[in-house]
């Protein structure tokens, strides 16, 4: 394996780590124990879960990887806090668009080589890209990863 | 810039952002905040300070930076949960550990060279690392930059 190759599986590796690990979680927890909340007064399970899709949703087009599946899910769980939308999606259609996306986002990483790791993603423009050429794929993977360990963290406390 | 170094830059920033989120939140957090569950029955926030202390302290000698700080760190924030040892170091105390022990990693985490990223960290075998090249220091910074994630997630549910 070549340098950046094992760079690249490093951070590869963590995605697909931190994803197994909510997925285990995930299987434990009924739907009852999702619509509680984390710690009183805070986010419900179900929330975190339809946010942590929305965010993943979002990926496919930010890596340009093609045009996302359910944009539906932003004014629910990103736009707005938990509780302040009376309609939810029902807590089994969460569950099926959360594995659906990551499924559709994990063929796509593993086929990534470095080079495309380090082109740039699709919310900076080519131009502010040849300045700041951190502002890539990779980070975007990087960053998202800590983000779905932050609020795994939190849907842990679901667990009895 | 390197591919290389595109790529270790993407992981050493969030590193040092996760830390600067981190410190951020505990700068607004009081004493007696940190004392409090993060949710009812589990861990107080200052277990968790003193937990990601000894984790970090113990990154010192796995990346082969040198000699720890804080050993006595992880008989109550490692190999005991929270609440099973009677005499804690004061909140101050662990604070000031805190720093002292990142501030020790950023200097040295902030001058490898991708090449020293990839070399093996220490609780692996020249022998086994030899099979396992993914076995490296940079795998390290990662896996603990989610862990820090994870536990920063469940810190902030003690913000008001």
């Amino acid at each position: 394996m070549k340098q950046n190759e094992l760079l690249v599986k490093a951070a590869v590796d963590s995605w697909h780590l931190t994803i197994a690990n909510a997925d285990k979680l995930l299987d434990t927890l009924s739907d009852d124990d999702l619509a509680k909340e984390i710690a009183p007064g805070r986010n419900r399970g179900l929330y975190l879960l339809g946010h942590l899709a929305a965010v993943h949703d979002r990926m496919i087009p930010l890596l340009n990887f093609g045009t996302r599946m359910h944009p539906e899910l932003d004014n629910t769980f990103l736009t707005q806090p938990d509780k302040a939308v009376d309609f939810l999606p029902a807590t089994h259609e969460l569950r099926a668009y959360w594995k659906e996306i990551n499924d559709t986002l994990a063929t796509r990483i593993n086929s990534l080589t470095p080079e495309e790791w380090l082109q740039r993603h699709t919310s900076v423009s080519e131009e502010d890209f040849a300045k700041e050429p951190h502002r890539n794929r990779f980070n975007v993977l990087v960053g998202r990863t800590n983000h779905l360990a932050n609020h795994y963290g939190q849907m842990l406390l679901l667990k009895k």
